[in-house]
């Protein structure tokens, strides 16, 4: 998908909303527990009640290893069934040298067909282009997280920040670039701006988190007035637990697309 | 196992060997390609002749992700078959927030049962500490890698560099940490050992990379003279291509771990 389909999309549904398919069995209603892949019923379900709300989806990597070779399975299952129209992103945070990303390319982008993988910068320019040498597919590059420990190192030096010098460095990498930056330092999104007028920007940490969506809107707005994926995972997909919890999910992903479409 | 007991391994055999199992399928031998699970019969044969001079085996989790749900197997089978005498590393470099990290943990310590996971420093402490709550199982942390790209971020500030950092930072998050340090940067090797007199040092970088190994063994040994796992992965497991790929693998182990005995 490029820049400009994916803006129109945004357009269009009025909604800057990625659902984060964090999916974990532990927590899935108990009546999916009958189904031969309760996992794949629940994210079924989910994009169904939801697919009309949001432009894109990430499944949580994590949460689908944690269940071994069939996990796996379900994770291709999942990205089958998700729409054509939507963007897919592969929430992975991978990051390793250049004969090893390429095998991370080749899983997410070949093996599998994700429009994005989530990717961490720590180990520099060969960890990441491997993944841009696929032209049309896109990395989405950590800069500044939402969670606690994104200050033990992201703000760190004297004079500009890590989270800085990784906007600037990896500007210079290749063109599909996009960003993770944490709805939890809205006041930092403005300075993001400053460097990057154009990159689309993930945000997670609305909701669960607790950043707020007009802050991270107003000022984490590309020049064209899109350049946003404001992801939820938990905030959505657990707002029931029980029968209900198709619903319940897309009253709450519906009260995000409706604030959002203030902005659109 | 504690690192008593890695220590007393590493005396034994007089070797700090880790081999890598970066197993590609378009590398190993044509004949293996008739059998059931190619990958698994290359790791197998490299496991039988080269454990009596090594201490440590490392699969690169890339490697087996890109065979998909097949690989995930290949995986867990090549694991059960590395004698419990060895120190098991999953080279995944993972690193997300405290859910999610939790979720891999499971993944790498419960879904499976590996010593060791490698693990990327960028996102902080609740990235980090969710692996460090399994109180008999390592984490090995991303400190200074072996790439051309560690150069990038690793030596970002005025002052202390980002590496320094976090060493620094990350020893106060718990006890069972080791650290990554490429032996392409023979000359900082001491400086971490100013920092981290007994930490385990994973070293990844000689062959293939270039780093050297008595420089590495000189700067790097801990105060007890052990405290090292040095890394080989290509220049082992790919030392031959044909129907002798096993005597070439342990003929490179060996001439390593002959090299090693001389500081042991």
């Amino acid at each position: 998908m490029t820049y400009e389909q994916l803006a129109e999309e945004i357009r269009r549904k009025k909604s800057f909303l990625c659902i984060g398919l964090d999916s974990d069995p532990s927590r899935i209603p108990a009546h999916l527990h009958h189904d031969p892949d309760p996992v794949f019923s629940f994210n079924k379900a989910i994009i169904d009640a939801t697919h009309d709300l949001c432009v894109a989806y990430k499944p949580n990597i994590a949460f689908y290893e944690a269940l071994g070779p069939q996990g796996w399975k379900t994770l291709e299952k999942t990205l089958d069934y998700i729409p054509n129209s939507h963007f897919t992103i592969a929430d992975a945070k991978r990051g390793d040298i250049g004969n090893t990303a390429k095998k991370y390319a080749q899983a997410f982008f070949e093996s599998m067909d994700f429009d994005a993988i989530t990717v961490a910068p720590y180990m520099g320019h060969d960890s990441v282009i491997p993944f841009l040498e696929f032209s049309d597919k896109w990395v989405i590059l950590l800069a500044l997280t939402s969670n606690a420990g994104s200050t033990d190192f992201q703000f760190f030096s004297n004079g500009p920040t890590l989270y800085q010098r990784v906007l600037e460095k990896s500007m210079e990498w290749g063109e599909n670039l996009m960003y993770v930056v944490g709805a939890t330092h809205p006041d930092r999104l403005a300075d993001i701006r400053a460097i990057t007028p154009n990159h689309f920007l993930l945000v997670p940490g609305v909701g669960a988190q607790g950043g707020s969506l007009q802050a991270v809107i107003e000022n984490g707005r590309s020049a064209d007035g899109t350049g946003l994926l404001i992801n939820s995972s938990r905030g959505i997909i657990y707002a029931g637990s029980e029968i209900d919890f198709v619903d319940k999910a897309r009253q709450s992903a519906q009260k995000l697309q409706l604030e959002m479409a203030h902005f659109l």
